[in-house]
């Protein structure tokens, strides 16, 4: 990596120039403020933020950061949690806060033109007064930015039945690390006319260039969403459960947590247990119900996997009310895991080896760190864990992280044998970025780099994260 | 480009020796059958057929290409429609036809991990067989293979729920033009782990690399799939049908043509008129009906577009064998026009310029070639468009062709006006390789040279396709 390029007083000036006077800040409490994302760990530290109103204004900041060598960091709602919105080098940071215009809704194609700046629940709510759905959801859709879930081909809790960010993605405007304006695949289903160059910037993490507009397909809104949580004896009835339900019923959520997840969100007293047994496991699952024979086909399902053994004991919401409060138990754990200091990881491997992988990392945290509390919880129908670590009391967090560190070697050395993701859907960043070779080949990483090299060859976009030049 | 290399004994000898005496072809015969797809504008010229049966074949026969200097084009199924896979100067032509195992199924992941010369239907029907089910569908599925439909991310006539190919394909294993084997993705769904390679090489018409093998997703097979054809009186009046009927119910198909097309079915006397009346346009709509209620959702949805004057007759299908015949009406067109040696462009834009986009087309050719009849037909739910112009029976082949080459010249004009594309699922090949810029920018078609320089610095894979050098 180059040594990081200083901020001069006449490139403050040409910035001004660019985006106005009250569309730029460099006092120290924003510095700090736009200087970071969700993670912690690395101190923020740019030379001035940005607020730019127009792609051209994108463009053209891009283009004296070449001039200058200065190196830029896209920013969105900064809920990253993988520092890939950090600026800890002097970066000019270019936030596009002032760019969450919605542009055009297409009711034929049902999709609509945004800036990237565009909140996704301000989407979700503007799709919504439409008659239409935007089903990428997740925690921080409050402050989330349209541009940063692009980044990170953002997933969360409907992928089973929706997919990814990537999936909803009918065209972007990025200006590339080089200052070239593109206008990829501007909104169509169907354009078999070469490299499809969007699928680079969808996940790329800032690293070739910043999207700035973006075509964005909708779906028609669910109807009559039913929720089920189901206790389990074990982990591997989850999967028979699973195969069972999906194979009768289209589901818009299978999630799973732990009896300790369980236990701290009752613990944290907002919300009430589903049922009176404790189990091992608990998997919540969601459909669409709006005809009658569905419901009874979900209860035939229900009873058959308690008579498999596969199920312990389970409830079925009743009113909406009832299905918020049994997603609650899901939705609450980050939060009510949050005082024990959690080491986090975001992985992914196949449905098929998720019992093993489980099994194994249990089993190395016992033997290695009897002390330590293993949360696990997820989106298991899409194979992604959330394996959190709890701090014991006694333990200093230092200390804590440290010996998670270690840890964290056997946990990435299990995911490569059974060909996982390091990140399923946090990205890399550059908290992952020493553990980057886990996931992907020394050969693929080659390429990346190469790749990188196309879009930005002076290597001024979001320097440090995923990988080093 | 670069002048061909030819082949010579010694390399004839290295080749034999990587794949085996039985799997290589000199004879005159199967140059002509294995070096053309189904296009016919270019006379077929390779040096040599092969028919290796592993990755490390392939990979070896990479390595000596590039020691040569020899061009290879990767074939498949040769369904193609644009020349992507005509071997016309001198190539080796790596015939995937021996790599057809389904290797893997992942019931627990709903993916099956195979080789890239399975033929389409051959994968529809295992994965039938494990009570599952591969939704991209079309005309060719019976002989062109899914590293073909990868190559050009083939689409057809189940988008409008399913998407096109891209949505199927979890994981790769590529030997990119270097040589180097990448196993991409490797069959999550969740990964955010850097640049998603993956999907340069769908689409990527064999360009950049060869697929060896795939990771694809499969999806529960639909129930009770019901059909209705509709007539309707104008052009315009589809595209409230289209969002009448979507509103309320999941389409698995949305089809249309003109009368036109119609007439040519009728003529060709294998199916007979869904109703009496005779309708400008007619739209063939798909979808699931498990549930009494959406039988009654859609006889409501028909008697509203009746009243509204969008719909002039209709019927629905009461059986599967009525169903498959309605079906008819919209797949048999292609065979019924073919006498009349139709010129052929498959084109997209959004949906809501299709009306505007329609009535352009229609009198550019009304006013140049009053003579030309078009038959309209397509894909309407994606916004793809099949325009078909049928030779007047006075006129000569070359005569017609060279006409419309003027023809498309003013077509794609209209496609560029409207943001839209020049090829929606056949591929660029080398049949749109001069339009190229109708639908991409002279700055996107520099990033795509510049992409296949770092896939393919030698430029042996599959030069003359997509651009030149």
């Amino acid at each position: 990596m180059n040594a990081p390029v200083a901020l001069t007083a006449d490139l403050l000036t040409q910035l001004t120039a660019i985006v106005g006077e009250n569309r730029i800040k460099t006092d120290r409490d924003s510095l700090e403020n736009w200087g970071r994302d969700h993670t912690k760990h690395f101190d923020p530290n740019p030379s001035v933020i940005v607020f730019p109103s127009s792609t051209e204004q994108v463009q053209a900041i891009v283009k004296l950061a070449n001039q200058s060598g200065i190196a830029i960091t896209p920013s969105g709602g900064r809920t990253g949690l993988s520092a890939g919105a950090v600026a800890a080098n002097g970066e000019i940071v270019v936030s596009m806060d002032k760019m969450n215009q919605i542009l055009e809704f297409f009711p034929a194609d049902r999709m609509v033109r945004i800036q990237s700046g565009v909140v996704t629940e301000q989407l979700q709510n503007y799709a919504e007064q439409q008659g239409m759905y935007y089903p990428v959801d997740f925690a921080s859709a409050g402050s989330s930015q349209m541009g940063g879930n692009i980044g990170t081909n953002a997933g969360g809790i409907k992928v089973i039945k929706y997919g990814m960010t990537r999936n909803w993605v009918l065209g972007l405007t990025v200006v590339t690390g080089k200052g070239d304006l593109l206008r990829l695949n501007k909104g169509m289903i169907k354009n078999a006319t070469g490299y499809a160059l969007q699928h680079l910037f969808i996940g790329g993490e800032g690293t070739l260039g910043i999207v700035t507009e973006a075509e964005i397909k909708l779906e028609r809104q669910p109807h009559d969403l039913q929720v089920m949580v189901l206790g389990v004896p074990d982990f591997a009835a989850i999967m028979p459960v699973l195969h069972a339900f999906q194979s009768k019923i289209d589901l818009t959520a299978f999630e799973f947590f732990g009896q300790s997840a369980m236990q701290k969100v009752l613990d944290h007293g907002h919300v009430q247990a589903p049922f009176a047994s404790e189990c091992p496991f608990y998997v919540l699952l969601e459909f669409e119900a709006p005809y009658e024979p569905i419901m009874d086909a979900a209860m035939e399902l229900f009873e058959h996997c308690m008579e498999q053994g596969w199920v312990l004991d389970g409830v079925m919401s009743q009113s909406l009310e009832q299905a918020q409060n049994l997603w609650r138990l899901r939705e609450d754990i980050s939060e009510s895991i949050a005082p024990f200091i959690p080491y986090k990881n975001d992985i992914s491997v196949l449905i098929t080896h998720v019992p093993a992988f489980i099994e194994e990392i249990d089993a190395i945290v016992a033997n290695n760190y009897p002390d330590f509390e293993i949360c696990w919880f997820g989106h298991i129908g899409d194979g992604n864990l959330h394996l959190n670590i709890l701090k014991p009391a006694e333990l200093s967090k230092d200390e804590f992280f440290s010996r998670c560190q270690v840890v964290n070697k056997y946990v990435f050395e299990t995911v490569k044998k059974y060909d996982g993701s390091i990140s399923a859907e946090h990205g890399v960043g550059m908290t992952k970025k020493p553990y980057l070779d886990y996931s992907r080949s020394a050969e693929e990483i080659e390429y990346m780099r190469a790749l990188k090299k196309v879009f930005d060859p002076n290597g001024i976009m979001n320097p440090g994260k995923l990988f080093d030049l």
